[in-house]
């Protein structure tokens, strides 16, 4: 139970299918000719949403990578909160699909909007949740990790966080710039927000990981 | 033949699959407007279905975890009794999708209820073969592992198992006590109930699985 | 390029999602009262079509690690020979789908039931394929593997697969014959055919594997 | 977050479901009798699109794991420019069913023929880049891989890049011989163009990567 590789094992799973689903929500048109084109044409909010949420999965699964190559092992509770954490990660398909359907509409597109960018908060939240209760302790960093030193990137951390709230009132008056601060938050936490500078490990001592 | 790697790693990914495909089976309206927000509040029974089946097959992943990481080998029964515990798990996105569809209406959710909960009672069956093959002989148990410890988790573990009858007969009475009680069982089986003391490894022994 | 591991996870990956998507295959009934009941019970081909074709992948799949658990390195013709066999794999959903869809009417099974049985006729085709290209030279065969003990094998192994073009032939006849027949196939296929006696790996040697 | 494996992992996870993801865009005919086999064999351009983007995916995945099998650990850009790889890996079942469903009126084929090709084009583009990164400085190359050799093998790889630009103009004039020759570039990729001479690994040196 507090291997690390199965948690990782089953989290990459869900991360790649979660992906990979959002695919399946870009419809293909059946009509012929101009109104072929025209159809393609006209289901460009569908292409603009499979890349921003492509992107915001992906940067979710490099920071998941990133804090699990922080711990030595897992507990019961990790386990749980990773748990609710993926919950949100494999129900993005969903309001990504809800989006692209109705952001051609500005009324229906801040409902959509509302709800996409909600799913993000909790997401956020519950990503928090997850770092502070590995930095809190820090029963389960690995030996070489300083443990102070991870705790004081909860701040740096948080403060991204707090562009979510941001984006679901956005939603209401500008779904479009939604979209986009959706796109920077997740060039915000592609540059690594969760560094921790690593104690070098000492040369007589056995690797901990294999 | 004997390495459980690979049949974890199926594992792994048949659960996440399962787990993961939920969430196709919620629907995007297509409504506008007023609308809109109505068939999005009306489909609340996808999202709770959503919820309990996603808790549900995720604590079945956590206890999987916990059950091979007692054990060093698999052999050819145990890898078909495992099949056959994944044709269940990967058959639970259907009864979600037949419950949420069919629960607002009382009569139809008795039906869909029963076949969830009777799809619950077969995994919970077929858990109950896995476990006690495990624990009979021992003979696939780490040697770290407390065979008579193993075996003596199987009360404590089946007693969970009878909660899963009481659920079919509770869908003919009220689908909505059943799904929470589904829930609860989530619940009790997310507390380690495979909890097995486990002997210090000797010192001198080479490490017997990476 | 020489190492199995990732062959053997990409493989997994493709046998656990086509075997989790099987399930996307049976319809969820919209109707109400008697007639959701009537449908549900209808639609029992598709239960059935799931319960076989699961098993036959998963039988395929237990194969198919016991077949890499023999080899300790792959080349560059056994991985296309690998994809190959794994593009029939992750065609198995279509003509389930296709068989469950038509097999209340007899006439209809027929084409269906020949064109299921012609997949698995090509499936068994290319496992033939590639467990002669393994036995034949033996150079990726693990040192502790006997490779005259392998090869013979082949006949064993060639002995099911006969079976295949005869369930092509029971499709035209009685498509519920044949189905059965796939099911005892994958019984056959379900004890080990492929069955090697392993030399002692002696103790001064370094592990092979990882 | 210098460890290949959960990259390897997570991308071997994309690619095993996009490639399965395929099989879902083969429509199942409803009708019955005659009207049945005649739909069967109206929708030929399902399969063949099928084998194509099976064999395309395929032999990218082997590309994939050669490149990964040179290299020692990851950095920050590396993940990054494989995720974005990785995006356009998973959206290529849309370009296929989009051309499978249009392949039969030539007018619709080309503008279906002509996104299929672009997105293979950026798939070029962006695997020149990942190849590019990683042999550029070399930083990140096993300790026994020759990095001048590898540096040079971006001759030959370019060259058959050269070939995807060549099938959107094709796809203006011909779809079917467009399709023909991604068949055909997929065999050149086939062969190993990525092959590195390496030097033997000093017999006294521990090693590198497990």
């Amino acid at each position: 139970m507090n291997d690390t590789k199965r948690v990782e094992a089953f989290s990459d799973g869900v991360f790649a299918i979660a992906i990979t689903l959002l695919i399946l929500e870009i419809p293909v048109p059946e009509g012929s000719g101009h109104r072929l084109t025209q159809a393609l044409l006209e289901q460009w909010p569908s292409y603009v949403a499979y890349v921003v949420s492509f992107l915001v999965i992906g940067v979710m699964w490099v920071n998941h990578d990133a804090l699990f190559g922080l711990i030595a092992k897992v507990d019961r509770t990790l386990v749980f909160l990773n748990l609710l954490l993926l919950m949100v990660v494999a129900a993005l398909p969903w309001p990504t699909a809800l989006l692209a359907e109705h952001l051609r509409n500005t009324g229906d597109a801040k409902v959509a909007g509302v709800i996409y960018s909600g799913v993000m908060v909790i997401h956020a939240l519950l990503y928090g949740c997850v770092w502070s209760y590995v930095v809190h302790r820090g029963h389960l960093l690995r030996p070489t990790v300083d443990a102070e030193a991870a705790r004081s990137t909860r701040v740096r951390f948080n403060l991204g966080s707090l562009g979510y709230p941001v984006t679901v009132v956005l939603a209401l008056f500008a779904p479009w710039a939604m979209l986009a601060l959706h796109g920077l938050l997740a060039v915000y936490y592609a540059f690594n927000q969760l560094s921790v500078p690593e104690r070098r490990e000492p040369e007589e001592a056995p690797a901990t990981v294999a």
